[in-house]
């Protein structure tokens, strides 16, 4: 039987988040990206949500390698749990392995074997011959890769953007793309955030014209915040700020980190003499000062809110100027527009998403994503990064470029799509999923369920002791409350709730023993009717029958 | 001492909804508007947010009339709750009293005075006469109003935005706001959602070249999801429909609720025999079809939602072309992006906010809020309808047009603004807030904050029996979790936890009685200590200790 290539989506298809792809070919496997999702709001108490590897997991010996493309949390974060399962070596830029190495040390893992390469870099992992591409996003040291195996090269763009004036003069690679788009590329995996946007991202410089509008005009201090991994951004913003005769303190644990990390690496050069500590500040004017911070999406903690709420030692007011550089991500709207409130109630002049350009997307937008598609020529494409509608809209993009119908596969995640150079096959499934991650542990559905219901209505408890031999209650019933009512203002419904439970219990007096099994459920039934009928709430009750 | 007018927002400044204001003159009280605000996520179980009425309450015989500007919930949601605290005559237009009569209805109110007014009717309460003026909104009955005191005139926009061409052909009165403004207006207050976006807010009728674009295009059924309140839209959505020769089915309770109600009123004019329902469009082709239905906002169980996902008779597939006629209320744009990745599941062509011009706001943009404060020519200004920083721009843009510094009033909730006709004094409160509303009674923020832990988490109970002579377990203790950990997988665990247990209650074995209060706190912090290093979980503990 002839060898197939096979491409396992295990994350990030069907999905905003959590990409994992998996290439296999013969006995090896290469692992690309290994993300999470941050839990939504009916997902109360989970840390996170990663890919169910036990795919990976019973195949570990076959895994060559793991390519990172980028260090965001949605391609390096399951990394830490993956690491517990199985060990490969990790590639990816030096800023991505950083990041990665920081996140593994959180997890106290130590030992993982991290490495770093350059752009048109080329490692063998097995069959596999890998080349790093550069590319741009919203973040530096972002990677794209052209796999060369014994099928052809399969070309995975990572997330990316076509910015041809990036802030560190290194724009995206097209001539590598070209490259193999002449030669031939088997198979594309592209990025398909953006799809639903027309024309092209602009590009992060354009927000200089802001920046320098803001400097020019600001009396006071200029508080910036942004997301921490976009290094570029904080360039610019720096750039602009010691431009106008300011210093740059970097507020925030994740923006003091990262901004550590980056001027190390090179990939930020701030002058040394310009970054300052926030208790160095006080030698400063106001109109010296340049804060850049995190909390651009109005995360309680982070350095923005705090300083909006005086909880920080630089509590802005009035004379301060604050740039949220950011959009803020689905689910977050409220909490930005919270923080926004609060900085005008301090006084601060606000500039935000409302009335400026502050941001720039990190993702292609269709035109972009023709472009990739007009220059790889692929034979096979596989649209990934993406939610369905995303996968679909893709996936019509690529047709009307010329990709055969046949060969486009909008893929759903723990499908193998198995490719020969004559056709590719969609049959096989391999165990994929969504593990929601609490503590040191995934969770069951159902108790997750049965959080959601003790989160609208809280609940009861009913302690009632009866003496085995009689069945007479011999303690005093117990109501245990939480989350249902103010206690303190219940007192005669407590009581008369108490005296509902001697009834039913009396009813059980003197029975046999084998009946003693429906008590509770009489006792819950009881007291679930008589608190609806009294509150109109539905609290959780949970009976409990201590026998002597 | 000279009497002063009163003017005291309850509700619907320093935020968005909840609308209610009190004008108070000498022995009268007019109140404006009665709206809820929906819960948000961090108010589990929560069924409404109304404003603390007491002020009202204790001013009861003193209130002459509530007048209701329209018939959003954020404008009348909160009557039947105050009317269990007092009565008065409710005014509006005839759609505002219709919607008005069926939600007290629903509540089990049926003797509520409701009276219906007409654009430029006028009616005396007390000191107060009051005009009613005809505006345009996202929704029908929308009215302003023109407020003669002793002191002069107070002038209430309500929601409003300035639509020349209107589905219903009959615009603002301008002329009626000129005509005050002529005269002279004592006070203005105006309507700031808008206030962030430059311009003017898009006319109702520029939808007409989208949907027309789209009944053009359409081979199958043609199914629009809308607000049910927007009977405009509902309008100008059936009069394309019609004119493609397609019949119009309304789905979805409060659709089908208010389409009835409008065509009634005459405020929607669909010829009957084109209106059909579901279980008539077996008889028509899929090309004579169009739906008008609920679930724009993505609500589980709503027509649209129910409709993608198999659970609806009118099951949406390929061929079918749905319109999502709404942009995505903060909070719900995770929802609507689901029901849309589940709509191109279906095969669908779905359009949407991201791709086409398929809604228009309701409310007025700077552009006409400057008009408004043109024509009326205010002489104190008091920002409605708005966050802190709403009412802060639209204060900006009010000193812009030429209202005096001193004269503008940004107000909170609970403020008595003190207006003579020389001076405004913002000085004396009066008791106001936010009351959550679950079931049929108000909650305390204690029970919100335990709900919040239980969502988290979960629960374990822990059931302690002794003998209350000896301190010695006397029944086997129990563990009882809810939303903690897959119980089923946990044994090990439970047993290893009661094992500690016995070891912490050995401890109180045969001590004095007056020890015992400590047992709880002891069994409570080794649990937890326990259960966290073992699961890095934290959830609620609630030791039971009972004596026999």
């Amino acid at each position: 039987m002839k060898k197939t290539l096979n491409i396992i989506p295990l994350g990030g298809v069907g999905e905003i988040g959590k990409n994992m792809t998996v290439l296999e070919y013969d006995e090896d496997i290469l692992i690309i990206d290994c993300g999470l999702i941050f839990p939504d709001e009916d997902m109360p108490g989970i840390d996170a949500v990663i890919p169910d590897m036990t795919y990976l997991e019973q195949n570990k010996e076959r895994i060559r390698g793991i390519l990172l493309t980028h260090g965001h949390e949605d391609h390096i974060g399951a990394l830490p749990y993956a690491l517990q399962s199985f060990r490969a070596p990790i590639f990816g830029s030096a800023f991505t392995i950083a990041l990665a190495e920081h996140k593994l040390s959180e997890a106290k893992i130590r030992d993982a074997d991290l490495r770093r390469v350059n752009p048109r870099d080329s490692i063998e992992l097995g069959n596999f011959k890998v080349e790093f591409i550069k590319t741009g996003h919203s973040i530096a040291g972002a990677l794209a890769l052209a796999i060369t195996t014994p099928l052809g090269v399969v070309m995975h763009t990572g997330d990316f953007k076509i910015d041809l004036t990036p802030i560190d003069g290194e724009p995206i690679d097209i001539n590598r793309f070209a490259y193999y788009g002449t030669r031939g590329v088997l198979a594309l995996l592209s990025d398909s955030t953006n799809i639903e946007r027309p024309g092209h991202t602009q590009s992060e410089k354009e927000l200089g014209k802001t920046f320098e509008r803001v400097f020019v005009a600001a009396k006071g201090r200029v508080i910036v915040a942004s997301f921490a991994s976009n290094v570029y951004r904080l360039q610019q913003v720096a750039d602009h700020a010691i431009a106008h005769g300011r210093v740059i303190c970097f507020q925030g644990r994740s923006m003091e980190q990262v901004a550590q990390i980056a001027q190390k690496l090179g990939y930020m050069r701030i002058p040394e003499e310009r970054v300052v500590r926030a208790e160095q500040l006080k030698n400063y004017k106001d109109e010296q000062v340049c804060v850049i911070t995190t909390g651009s999406q109005g995360e309680p903690m982070s350095g923005l809110y705090r300083m909006a709420n005086a909880s920080h030692r630089l509590n802005i007011g009035k004379g301060d100027t604050v740039v949220i550089s950011a959009s803020a991500i689905p689910g977050n709207e409220k909490g930005v527009s919270r923080v926004i409130n609060a900085l005008f109630e301090k006084g601060a002049d606000v500039i935000y998403d409302q009335m400026a350009d502050v941001h720039v997307s990190g993702h292609a937008c269709r035109e972009e994503l023709r472009l990739m598609l007009s220059i790889t020529k692929p034979r096979y494409f596989i649209p990934v990064h993406g939610e369905y509608r995303h996968l679909q809209m893709h996936a019509a993009l690529a047709q009307e470029m010329g990709v055969e119908v046949q060969n486009i596969f909008a893929m759903e995640i723990g499908k193998v799509l198995e490719l020969s150079p004559r056709k590719g096959v969609c049959k096989q499934t391999v165990q994929a999923g969504s593990i929601k991650v609490d503590g040191n542990a995934g969770i069951e559905d159902i108790v997750l369920k049965d959080r959601k219901t003790l989160s609208e209505y809280g609940l009861v408890v009913a302690v009632i002791t009866l003496d085995s031999e009689t069945g007479r209650v011999v303690a005093p019933t117990q109501l245990i409350s939480r989350g249902f009512i103010y206690m303190k203002d219940a007192e005669p419904l407590i009581a008369e709730a108490i005296e509902q439970l001697k009834m039913e219990c009396a009813r059980f007096e003197g029975a046999d023993k084998s009946d003693y099994a429906g008590i509770k459920n009489a006792v819950k039934s009881r007291l679930k009717n008589f608190l609806y009928s009294k509150t109109k709430r539905n609290p959780m009750v949970i009976p409990i029958v201590n026998e002597i």
